[in-house]
């Protein structure tokens, strides 16, 4: 039985982290998407809002689970007895900064832990949460960026910030 | 039930696809080794050979099968009824000769196929038949690279093609 | 006045070349795609058939002419009067190979010659004449890869070649 | 009749900066120079300072106009009535992230938008403003990375950085 | 006779840094650890305690000596009469940004400098100090990453930071 | 003592080659170019020729020996008595490359070989043999890339090739 984790910030969610989750759930029997909570970093949304916004968006995928995390991902998945990292690529050159990532993992778990890659689909490459937050920053297009049902929280928090 | 294939020439298998495959059979239900015969390139080995070999070092393994295939590997995929492509990774460079396959295979499938990378573990980064092939013909130690129980037939083979 | 040239070998032309064709030929004055022939290559399509197909496909642009080169690029752009090289990027690893060309091209040059590359879009990444090949060998699906009024062509020859 | 923009912080103006506008004004009918204006960010010079470097050292050249702008650069192209996007390449692993910018701004463009890519001359790879900004500020000699008409003033910003 | 620099931060240094400095010591005929001190970066240890680890673990190597610089590599190499910089490549995608390095430094350097890269050994690719900064921050495994004389003095500081 | 071999089908030698060579032998008490020899593998010149047109154009250099070898460089080396590995690195991509290499000698060597890179200058990135002899082939202008002393030789056997 595989037990994944596909983790990120997800400030917020795109349509790019959607795809890799859908077709990551069906490779998988359960699928924990880990938000991560970061202390020192900067968030648009916060922790809460976060998760929020990643569930609508996945509430119609059975397998999958929205839970939060901090510190070492292995610390993580020993807890929740997960046994894979699913890892999307977006950018040819994102594969080396994984690599090491998952190496890292491997070499300080105590538990055997594999990382597996996804390329993201043609039309999502290069698609990242920092991409969305400048779009939308100055008011340009989301349709093809971020689910529908979030699109407005997007906006709102962009009008927000912008004050 | 997640029914995968790992394609190559395996010529002869190495260590490195070994590992690959070890790790990639604990994560999908049965996990087919697929042996590409393509009739107009030269291999060290024949079909029944590269099959003979690659089954004596996986046979401690149990959910794994190895087959022959030519043609489309999406061809041979739809016959077996697999969803999953298993590929490895052995250097940065090979990602993206890798996600141009895995591009090609999904727009040409008639049904859905999902592609997986592995990366290899840091000892067996670099490795290919091409360099056991290579050290075999200079009579250059195989240890690191090729299994204990077939590196005489490799320097058999060797040996008889020097002459 | 620019007067670009486009150079491959276009055997046969694809989805992904006509698309950066199409690109080019809007910011350039006139653009001439060039057919290479080279004695030393085997092509499925005589220089002749190679030009056909081409032409076919680029008939709706006005800008183009399609012609034939062999030898140095560099001479050929100076009997034409040509003063930029446009090429297509399928792939971040082409980038540099690329590269290596445009300053070779630069060096051995007696005239200004400018080299621009265009990226391909997302839909075309990744395709390229040998992709097609392959699957047209094999009766895969040529319906994303190669404009419909050359499909059949296509077809033909792979039958024609597989016999 | 192609206007073009290049795009950049100009902190300051670079001899690569310099080399990539004359060769791409060329090759456009006019050539808007797009001076960032970006609120967040920290700069060597004000907005009017690198403008005014930027114009100095680009005078000679007769289809350019320097201009600023901030937000989205779609949104400036579509004031200016460009089509194309002029971006200079300095490094190979310039190129995926140029190719991010490029399909995002396609993506959220209303109007048609082209991005073509200019590689460096080869004495100018790997020069940027921050390499000029750190050697300036070690006293470092700085004739082969900036045009002697503002060379002085790059100095003298750096002594009273230092202060 | 060769003298050279290896350079860095040393905060802390890690097993991938021995790794290279006892390699390059057997190359050359003497080694100069230079710790960079720069006054705009926050470094975990001090000056002083960055140069005790270093010496620390080095302490067993005959030509070495660790010292420490600040400003511009080129000015500290002409004085201390050194004429090579050696650098550890740990990943693939390190290349370009220490080539960006290497051309830079022949550039401005009124003396001849040349820059040779050793690549890390295999278990030591993407070791980097930031990696152990961030294992000892959760408290995961150090063994794979420090020497075992200073891995307590990195625990304690995490400990004391984390505070 | 370092006595370092850098290796190569010098087919024939070209201006980056000697470049590479002149900066290694600086820092090396012995270089050993030597001058591969594959029986698989065409040549424009033979062992012979490709040994003259090597020495020629190095004969300045005091600590240089060309001699030719067969097989692993590790065996040419242990019989040389060599410790040092000299490669040079003419574009971004062939680092992985050279890793693979460097990695392999350094698996199946009895003795510890290290291997260091050296980036070609700028002026010579993206030159190689093969270039040179397409240029020759075609009567391009070879006096950025190839030795006045040998250019004469090059361009004769382009004419004999031709006929």
């Amino acid at each position: 039985m595989n037990i994944a984790v596909y983790a990120g910030s997800f400030d917020p969610i795109t349509k790019g982290h959607q795809d890799v989750i859908k077709r990551a759930a069906k490779i998988c029997d359960k699928l924990i998407v880990a938000v991560l909570n970061n202390n020192n970093k900067k968030y648009w949304f916060s922790l809460e809002e976060r998760k929020e916004l990643t569930r609508e968006v996945l509430k119609d995928i059975p397998n999958i689970e929205v839970k939060d995390f901090s510190g070492l991902l292995v610390n993580f998945m020993e807890q929740e007895g997960a046994n894979l990292v699913i890892r999307g690529l977006r950018a040819v050159s994102d594969y080396e900064y994984e690599l090491a990532l998952a190496y890292g993992n491997r070499e300080i778990a105590d538990i055997d832990i594999e990382t597996i890659f996804l390329p993201a689909s043609k039309e999502f490459l290069y698609l990242s949460s920092s991409v969305v937050r400048e779009v939308a920053m100055y008011d340009g297009k989301l349709e093809k960026f971020v689910d529908e049902r979030i699109i407005d929280k997007v906006k709102e928090r962009a009008f927000s910030l912008k004050k």
